[in-house]
């Protein structure tokens, strides 16, 4: 790997901007055809280290080797898109229709529990709840120093991700990225046209209608958003205005646990698999941000996942969608009919 | 599948909206496991039209059989996005939160060659010609009823089509999509700021500075954008400006059929393999844009291959891009110069 930091470039024609990451070419390729999500069959802990370079004492591609853990543990992503070199893999541009700017921060790997057979689903509370735990550290650690924290895990093969051990990624950086960025301009509209923080607006309107909740509790709500595009897409939600993740409250925290553990075993319970999604946090930004008013922004989860209508069938992102305008088949309405009825015991326990 | 129209709804987060294709959800399934892409084996006319539903005589799964065509052959998706019907599955709500709106429009199928053995890049060029000119008729036909009219192919598994029977299909919708609207604003800034069309003034700097064009003709260029996504994303522009499909003429035409030939043969080469991609024109839109000034515009014809590596190994778009930010590993210019360098003459002559 190059001792260059990665660049992004902007697409006028779609006012996005792309991560050019150079140094990552080379890294070693894991993944993944389209199968069958499973578990890894049950073997001793000392076989696991060997097979899976996310467990404890395991070597990883880079031949570095994990630390003996014991709960959770987070480590640099040996090949990372964003790194703190001293000099950049590009020139910065600053034409309109050639526009280039070198990317800084850090990509972590947060492996959720020793055990490779397990998941977030299949984890009981206590061990969810350490987890959020490593989450808040890692933005109260980041946030100052970064202005995009994004926190997210890519769950099974089909989302490109064919290491099972429970695990997810940060990967932070000095800039905000397009997504954000323009959740961050409609969040501030919003509150600018109607004096209402957007997402508080929209789950206010949604616990009135109750058509596409699936699931709630004291402090959050579990739905399926009314313009969802993934088959199956949620979204859960604070019950309270909250503008970011460490501003969660330790009942909240707990709370947290609770309704995530619950959820995922929906998920895994509609098709009888370990469900592949991708999951992602978002809150208002950080670094610079830290001292604006960012309190249009509603902290949200996002849940991502691309099955349609079996273990083995992703919905593909193609053809018009990716000329003209996405598009689902199933309705929200249904999908979250399906979440809602289906059992909230594990599946796996009931073929026991 | 329910006689009623299909409708589209609003994502205030991120000012894009998605089709709700409730109608879409009983169609039969006929894809894909991410596999390599094979040609079918040699086989006689008569099993292909047993085997293959787009060829000849084929019988569809809705039942209905295909012309003996031998030619092109343009017919209605059985399973269609866009309808014509007078009733809509969902009522229109125009809240800032919840905002839906029923599409109308028309979906077909076009097949570009009796021979399901043969590609765009198999073809000769009089037979690729013939496309063009399918191309044309449709836009011709479709462009003054509907706002915009997608023509588009998606070719392998990959990107979900199984069926390697040559074909694209065309999508008209009675209104502009998401992302043709964005290039339609940010085309129509550029000019009122630069006095320029973009994508003229693009392929002007472009041909300065040579290292992103992969061929060129008299009428056409070849050349992987700056901001390119995909692995080896590429765009063919016309060298003059051209708002529409419609407005080039017959020597352009032939000279398209000449160069989008010749860069599917490299396409195919690169892994050799029939190279999977989404194939996408975008021009300025049509229906009551029509009578509209719409001279900011510059036709230009879209390839996003989704393979990085080899022929079995496809790019995700996942986790990190989902949430944040597209990214690429390899660089448009390293794209660029293997596209150039490969050769011209399709693999499969070589081995025989
Ligand atoms: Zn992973
Ligand atoms: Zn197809």
């Amino acid at each position: 790997m190059s001792k260059q930091n990665n660049f992004r470039r902007y697409n006028p024609l779609i006012d996005e901007w792309v991560i050019v990451a150079v140094n990552r070419i080379n890294r070693p390729w894991q993944g993944a055809k389209t199968e069958k999500s499973t578990t890894i069959s049950t073997s001793s802990n000392t076989e696991q280290s060997i097979l899976n370079p996310l467990a404890p004492g395991g070597t990883r591609s880079s031949g570095i080797a994990n630390e003996n853990y014991v709960s959770t543990y987070v480590f640099d992503n040996d090949f990372p898109s964003f790194t703190e070199f001293e000099e950049c893999a590009g020139k910065d541009e600053n034409d309109d229709l050639f526009k280039q700017h070198e990317v800084k921060g850090v990509c972590k790997v947060i492996c959720y529990h020793p055990n490779s057979q397990l998941t977030l689903a299949t984890m009981d509370v206590k061990e969810v709840r350490v987890v959020i735990d490593i989450w808040n550290q890692q933005y109260l650690e980041l946030g100052p120093k970064y202005e995009w924290v994004q926190i997210f895990e890519n769950r099974g093969a089909v989302v490109g991700c064919s290491n099972m051990h429970p695990h997810g990624q940060l990967w932070a950086s000095n800039y905000l990225p397009t997504l954000p960025m323009k959740k961050h301009e409609s969040q501030k509209k919003h509150f600018e046209k109607h004096g209402k923080v957007m997402l508080m607006d929209y789950l206010e309107q949604e616990t009135l209608k109750k058509e596409r909740i699936i699931m709630r509790n004291e402090h959050w709500t579990w739905l399926v958003p009314y313009w969802a595009f993934w088959p199956y897409e949620t979204m859960l939600l604070p019950n309270r205005h909250v503008e970011r993740f460490t501003d969660l409250g330790e009942v909240e925290k707990q709370s947290l646990s609770e309704i995530l553990r619950s959820l995922l075993i929906k998920y895994d319970n509609v098709f009888e698999c370990s469900f592949p999604y991708m999951m992602g946090w978002s809150g208002a930004p950080t670094g610079s941000f830290l001292t604006e008013n960012c309190s249009f922004w509603q902290l949200h989860l996002s849940f991502f996942p691309p099955l349609l209508r079996s273990a083995t069938v992703p919905k593909f992102l193609a053809g018009y969608e990716v000329f003209a305008e996405k598009q689902r088949d199933l309705s929200p309405e249904i999908a979250a009919k399906t979440l809602s009825e289906i059992d909230e015991e594990h599946y796996s326990k009931k073929l026991q």
